[in-house]
């Protein structure tokens, strides 16, 4: 049967995850409901990183066999067709190879968390970014942020219920800019790694946070992350802001 | 008693506009609304321009009497408090002279519409965009567009049923900008005249749409202007991808 990889972008903030569920709905299980109405079986797809409940998609990619030998092009239209009003959107498909594995083959994730400063409740941005209302200092956070990059045990970053066998990752960037917004501040964290653990980004802007707002100083991260203790963690900030934006493989599956 | 304006942030998606109606959600009843919490009483706010059914605001700007001296901030914040969760907010209040409205005093606005080309649906930004599907010429809207510039008869480009006494109006600027996005195109269109007429911004992006599909040559807008024939007009453009992002004062009411 012919593999097919899709890159796919979602709106989290109706979905339980991207897992599916038997009764909450869910990314995944609006995309195989989709494949359902083009070949009728269940249907079962692998996603590069399984994003929690609240978390959106930039650039997910899911991999899954069919019977019939599809046009990219068409499966991606067709599938578009048969999610609508579902905000799940597949921005290409591609024929793979067929040991193309969506997490297995993946030698990257990039994430980027959206932090926004200001008083007033997000409009069109509601459930998109994380509202804080305190200033926060870019250098600190990115001081902080320094202590985390390259080869660490990485507990204190890791939820208790994180499945992974080690607690060692190396994160080869996080990268934080200011964007300047009318009546506020944006705050984009750039993170890239092999693979992260089970809220590693979550922890680690919520940490940041802290220093940024002046509760932490910068150091602190530092003695968090040698704790090896996840008690030492700062607070794991909400789902809302963050997006999983790109997934590397040894070749680009979806270039033309 | 004293005088308060507001600039407004909202998303159009859930209303049937700004102006009050008696059984839809609107953006000024919200507000009105939120009032009535404050000093229990009907209220009437006025607003620099009462967008329709789906159109945005990131600067709306509206004035109303309080009975009370409210300190400016903390007006902002109890308006935002009560209007939870619907997706308005309070940007900024201020004191204003008690001539000062919001609608009379304002000697410009400023509109933006956005306009985005991918096959795929729109996720995160679903009914905040008017998305087509096939590619568009930016220099050739921009020709266009260059016709409409200035003082003209605008019967063409207005609703029937717009209201205002004349059609005669002064565009000062359309400008419009590519932005690169990933898997697709988008044109923001920023307009900026004194006033506009009904339905005006989204009959010419409507139009300049068609100009830069090539259906239209460009110099088919300078025919259609000077017709002044509402059925000289191209397809009126949906509203979702219209923002008033302006109105101009001869002195800024929320300087500080």
């Amino acid at each position: 049967m012919p593999r097919y990889a899709l890159k796919i972008e979602y709106d989290g903030k109706p979905f339980a995850g991207w897992q599916r569920q038997a009764d909450q709905p869910s990314v995944q299980g609006t995309i195989e409901a989709a494949l359902a109405k083009l070949e009728k079986r269940d249907h079962t797809i692998a996603a590069a990183g399984r994003t929690d409940a609240g978390v959106h998609g930039t650039a997910q990619v899911a991999t899954f066999d069919l019977e019939k030998d599809w046009d990219p092009f068409r499966l991606s239209e067709a599938l578009n067709f048969h999610m609508k009003p579902a905000p799940v959107a597949i921005l290409k498909a591609a024929r793979v190879a067929d040991d193309f594995h969506a997490r297995f083959s993946a030698i990257e994730r990039r994430y980027l968390f959206r932090l926004v400063v200001r008083r007033a409740p997000m409009t069109h941005e509601a459930g998109q970014v994380w509202r804080v209302l305190n200033p926060l200092d870019l250098e600190a956070m990115r001081e902080g942020a320094s202590h985390l990059i390259g080869l660490h045990d990485f507990t204190t970053f890791r939820s208790s219920i994180c499945q992974a066998k080690s607690p060692v990752k190396t994160i080869d960037e996080i990268t934080i800019e200011e964007i300047a917004i009318p009546h506020g501040q944006e705050f984009r964290f750039f993170l890239r790694a092999r693979s992260f653990l089970h809220n590693q980004v979550r922890s680690i802007v919520g940490t940041l946070e802290k220093v940024g707002s002046g509760a932490w100083e910068p150091s602190r991260v530092k003695e968090a992350l040698e704790a090896c203790d996840r008690a030492a963690c700062g607070p794991v900030c909400p789902p809302q802001g963050l997006y999983l934006c790109g997934v590397g493989y040894p070749q680009d599956p979806f270039e033309d």
